[in-house]
């Protein structure tokens, strides 16, 4: 009798334990416990929803809660009229010390328009896009046109992740604020047809009661957006950092036992190559990690400089070329192809950006952002390589064989026996007298 | 009862229908039916067996059967010393009108050096090897050493098959000699360490009557040894001749509306391009198939003059290249690699023979034959494509792809846009103004 009892008392606190407990933002009636920022667009309730009316010459406005969340899972329905743009923001702050009060943090994106990135995340008045769709374009089919479509955020710790529909749109791993409000926003349009448009929420509801404990398991694919880190999913997946944000560790000259005296500078996060005369390898010189590697997926953001020239090699021997010039090795090129001469030299554009360097070119069409960073990934996979910029695939090529073998022997490393054939080698960061930023320099052996 | 008895009746006739006849060749006492031919080494009968004794200065002896056998099954054991050569003759002869009474004609070969081509088909002092176990390595370990090795021949209309212990060693096609004497060699030797060695047979009976009825399935790799012809194997394997042996039928100038009225000509089963000045489809011309092909395996047997240069070319569109020289498609290089200039031209051997020429090199190492017929052989498996020279591979690639591509933009063909990608094609013969000779010209589709 007294084993019943007590057993009857843990099921009930694992049913309390277990129990999901939501808390209503919106009462369904007025707009108590929400004030309105930054523009003056119109909210009203209508129907046990809010209804927000987009007014030509406002700004961004914004329905905010005047409580602030930091860890929660949020749930809302929403509908919007086609040629307008909306979002909900996220741990979202309006300061004075921050252009003077304007709304900016993390936005849930309502985006009914033909790219269709709606439940992506925006940084709103901040970073700009964090989470655009291109992440993840299976989510892009998540919203419905002209009905009510449930979303969800779970944001808990350096997570944050969204669902439209029971569909995972986006995936962030970021730092950047841990606390704030939620805010409906009612963005500014340039059109008069779409004055008086409307978009609506409802069944808004909030879970801040161990929300660690009610994370969806199917997920979007990651995004981390904190320089120089690993999110818990890329150290579980096996990802390492081939550098630290801040030191010299695990990196020397090519050509020397340490690393480079001058000619590559760390700051703010950001390792960089600096300007010289444009040769080269004949300032600061290539730097290369400290072990070689085989099979690995390796990604590592970069960042041109006007005119800029760099690369990213793998495969290399630095024993090979004991002269004057960079290491040997199979080349991820970075370079300015409007402004550098390169661009122009080389066969077919086989030394412009993303290409393997005078051996195959990239297509002349690909994602490269002149003014931001840029994500080279580089595939290896036994004889198998793949380049891909910004997630586009660039180049594709099996090494080691006939084919290969003719190809080299027509490049500039023709007099390298078995270029690009080795099992192994260094992975190097360029210097060819130009400055370029590095970041996020990751590695996940295969 | 009647019934019963005809069944019985029909038994035994099946049965007597299905029963192989042998008849002995030795009687196993004496050389009965037997002669010596063509030199004075000696025979003698030990044990049950003819035991032959190599000598010193004698040239090939041959023990023949006084009677001629056309289609049979031959059966016989041999033994042989280590360092001797033998052979047993099949349908051979010897004839004051050929070479003075030589013995000559096909022999099933016995080899027991380390290059092992016992089973094999030599054809004594005619054609020479017809059937090397180059085309059948399995077979190499057939023979066994310093035992009593059973052998097996099947000689039925153009079909000659091979098999020593069980194991299908050669299989030829041929129509040279139909019928003839067997005749068990004793090799002519050099080395007076040979002197007094023994090779011996037993166990010799032939089947005559049906033979055809008794033919083993399993069987070596065909060679067909009759020109421009099919042999029923490769009939029934979807072979088809592209040249008829005698006509221009199913070719016709690469640039013209039939083939052209000289530079080419045909004589005794071979077509040859003529010499002219050298210069490149400047006289007869380039000559193409009369439709295009997908996926095939091809087949040309080649012979080149000193110093000459031709191609096997595929893949070919005629209407590209309107101007001067050469259609335009890929190309099985033929050259004569220590005569012509374009050896040392190109990149790292890429214009030498068998090579995708200007592209992908063979390796300087190619069973080349200078003074005889070659065979080359393209596959074409979609965008696989294989080279092979006398039957060993000597160029693999893969084509409509991005290092493909590249490769190409280094090459002459540079300008060629889309070139090799093309998913059919004309196959061509090239003029390039010297003397080539052309036959077995065969495609299987796939």
């Amino acid at each position: 009798m007294k084993q019943t009892i007590l057993l009857l008392v843990s099921l009930l606190c694992a049913v309390q334990a277990g129990a999901q407990s939501w808390q209503k933002l919106f009462n369904g009636k007025d707009l108590q416990g929400w004030e309105r920022l930054n523009g003056k667009a119109e909210y009203k309730v209508q129907d046990g929803a809010i209804v927000g009316v987009s007014r030509l010459g406002e700004p961004n406005t914004f329905l905010a809660t005047k409580q602030t969340f930091g860890d929660f899972i949020l749930e809302f329905e929403f509908r919007i009229d086609e040629g307008l743009n909306s979002g909900v923001q996220i741990r979202s702050e309006s300061r004075k010390d921050y252009n003077n009060y304007r709304v900016h943090g993390y936005q849930f994106e309502i985006d009914p328009s033909a790219r269709a990135w709606c439940g992506g995340i925006y940084d709103e008045a901040r970073r700009g896009w964090l989470y655009p769709l291109t992440e993840n374009p299976a989510a892009q089919s998540a919203y419905r046109h002209g009905v009510w479509n449930k979303a969800r955020i779970e944001a808990v710790g350096k997570s944050i992740r969204t669902w439209i529909n029971g569909i995972p749109c986006a995936n962030i791993w970021d730092d950047m604020t841990h606390k704030g409000f939620i805010a409906l926003q009612v963005h500014a349009i340039s059109d008069p047809k779409d004055e008086g448009k409307t978009v609506a929420w409802r069944n808004i509801r909030i879970c801040t009661r161990h929300p660690e404990k009610h994370l969806t398991r199917e997920t979007a694919p990651e995004v981390n957006c904190v320089p120089n880190t690993l999110s818990d999913a890329e150290v579980a997946d096996g990802w390492v950092l081939l550098w630290d944000g801040k030191s010299t560790a695990g990196w020397r000259g090519a050509k020397l036992d340490g690393f480079p005296r001058h000619g590559w500078v760390i700051e703010h996060g950001v390792l960089k190559v600096c300007k010289s005369d444009g040769a080269e390898s004949a300032n600061g010189g290539d730097i290369i990690t400290d072990r070689k590697y085989r099979n690995f997926i390796l990604k590592v953001d970069f960042k041109i400089t006007e005119g800029a020239n760099s690369g990213i090699k793998y495969f290399v021997n630095p024993d090979l070329n004991k002269g004057a010039g960079s290491a040997i090795g199979c080349e991820f090129q970075i370079l300015d192809d409007d402004r550098h001469p390169d661009a122009k030299l080389g066969v077919k554009g086989n030394r412009k950006a993303a290409s393997l360097y005078d051996l195959i070119p990239a297509p002349e069409q690909k994602p490269m952002r002149k003014k931001e960073f840029n994500t080279a990934t580089i595939v290896v996979e036994g004889k198998r390589v793949t380049h891909y910029l910004n997630g586009v695939k660039m180049v594709e090529y099996e090494r080691d064989n006939q084919m290969w073998n003719a190809l080299v022997a027509y490049s500039k490393y023709r007099d390298w026996e078995n270029f690009g054939n080795a099992e192994e080698g260094y992975i190097l960061l360029q210097d060819h007298g130009d400055e370029v930023w590095f970041r996020n320099i990751k590695i996940k052996e295969l």
